[in-house]
């Protein structure tokens, strides 16, 4: 079945201590609908600019990514400029230009309506409900975030966290969404805001999910070299969303597995700058490292 | 098959924002052996004076701990306080009052240098080298560190290391004897020091194992409420050497599982002062959070 993505769609410059990258392929529907598109077909909502490079279309297509919902429009491409520290655990935003995101109104074309899978990946709240107002009847919403709207937009997000069967946050993020240090208790306070699903994610730490049948506790895949972790996230809901669209039965049964190959997609990500090594996996080497990680927390 | 555990044997003092907790038992030693003592039977290696409280006597003998090796010296026991912040992850030590621990040498009784597993629990490492000096071909040797012995006593901890079947220390111990941050890697390079097996203890987010069936990443037992993580890292050595002393068969072949019943060990420890909660374990309560771990990272 297929996976409707909205997100953002960017060119993202990135600095870490090692190398400088100009206007690579970014955002979170970028990242996203590359990970879902090795499991599932990919429907993405996105706009970008007049000066969005051809390969970058080529790129996506290549991915079997449909971009009917991909608005070009006149202006910029929303471009975002960062630097990651030499433990590649903290980062800051040197510069951030909307760009054609200013004026943003997803439309979805009739073909994505009837979607079963919906990823909003992280993008302005009022946007993920946007798209949320036009999907028909979706068996699975799923829904991403960033501090900045946690700062920003609360209200508008706390709105979309009751809409949403599944809600996924990192540990910071939790921790300031419920004013609680605890993680078991963050849980239990975020799905008294209404989803039945919580994962936090906690990067190399990997992530825990929360539901009714209780806690899982997931593993990242270790990496013994980290290039750049822009966009790791997305690709975990994105590897995530793509698996369990590929799945028959309950997205109970079948979700565990789908937070592993999230995990596994998102290592990839990891290894190189933006898309790079994200683009040069296949479903075949997620599902290789699934099956490594399943021998490491056998015991 | 029995335990040999050595470390320090303590009075500890803890602060944290919700209470104040005076001259509690402590010491890597004493929470090691309770915590081994669920599973196998222990013999304990260490030193307090002649303040030295009854009930703690009571307590040791309680888990049937052999104290031959106890020795109890004019002067004052060894005594640590210290505050937590209030998201339990840091901490800052107020004083130290070494008192017997300075004269201290370890001396085993004869009953105690066969015995097959040697539990090096934290302590100076020239104290942890004296008692290796006169055990008689230990099945299996692990030695447990602290920061403050890479920093006073680095010399005498790399000989240490050469000499033990597994070495176990915490992340950020890690990063400082490798100068990486980078987890595989550094227990790549810890590899290289001479142990078989590596552990980096990571906390809340479980630990990770390497040897040579490759990686095990092993989770932390979640909790509502962490009273006082004090004595968790010594409870979760305690509690895998005890478990893997109680198992037939190859350490190789257990020691996953050993790890997990140290981490369900340390779990107890984390929701009591002192050995408050540990001391009230069973070999069933730690079994049934071995279990609940299962379930809890099965997909």
């Amino acid at each position: 079945m297929s996976v409707l993505v909205v997100g953002s769609t960017a060119l993202d410059s990135i600095k870490t201590p090692k190398a400088e990258n100009p206007r690579l392929l970014g955002g979170s529907a970028s990242h996203a609908a590359v990970a879902a598109s090795f499991f599932a077909p990919v429907k993405m909502v996105g706009i970008v600019g007049k000066d969005f490079p051809k390969r970058y279309i080529t790129l996506y297509k290549k991915h079997g990514i449909d971009l009917e919902g991909l608005q070009i429009a006149d202006g910029k491409t929303f471009h975002w400029a960062g630097e990651y520290e030499v433990n590649m655990n903290n980062r800051r935003t040197l510069s951030t230009e909307l760009g054609v995101f200013e004026t943003f109104t997803p439309h979805l074309p009739e073909s994505y309506k009837q979607a079963p899978y919906v990823l909003l990946a992280n993008i302005a709240p009022a946007l993920q409900h946007h798209v949320l107002d036009q999907v028909k009847q979706p068996k699975f919403v799923m829904a991403d975030t960033m501090d900045l709207w946690l700062n920003i937009a609360l209200p508008d997000l706390l709105r979309l966290i009751k809409r949403v069967d599944a809600f996924v946050l990192n540990d910071s993020e939790a921790r300031q969404l419920t004013d609680d240090d605890n993680v078991l208790r963050a849980l239990k306070k975020i799905h008294k805001l209404g989803p039945k699903y919580v994962i936090i994610k906690k990067g190399e730490h990997g992530s825990i999910l929360s539901g009714p049948s209780g806690l899982f506790i997931a593993p990242a895949f270790p990496l013994e070299r980290v290039c750049d972790p822009t966009g790791a996230g997305d690709s975990f809901v994105g590897g995530l969303l793509g698996f369990l669209a590929s799945q028959k039965g309950s997205v109970e049964k079948n979700l565990r597995r789908a937070i592993i190959h999230g995990a596994a997609a998102a290592s990839f990500c990891c290894e190189g700058f933006g898309l790079n090594q994200t683009t040069r996996a296949s479903r075949k080497a997620i599902t290789d490292r699934v099956r490594a990680l399943e021998k490491m927390v056998a015991f």
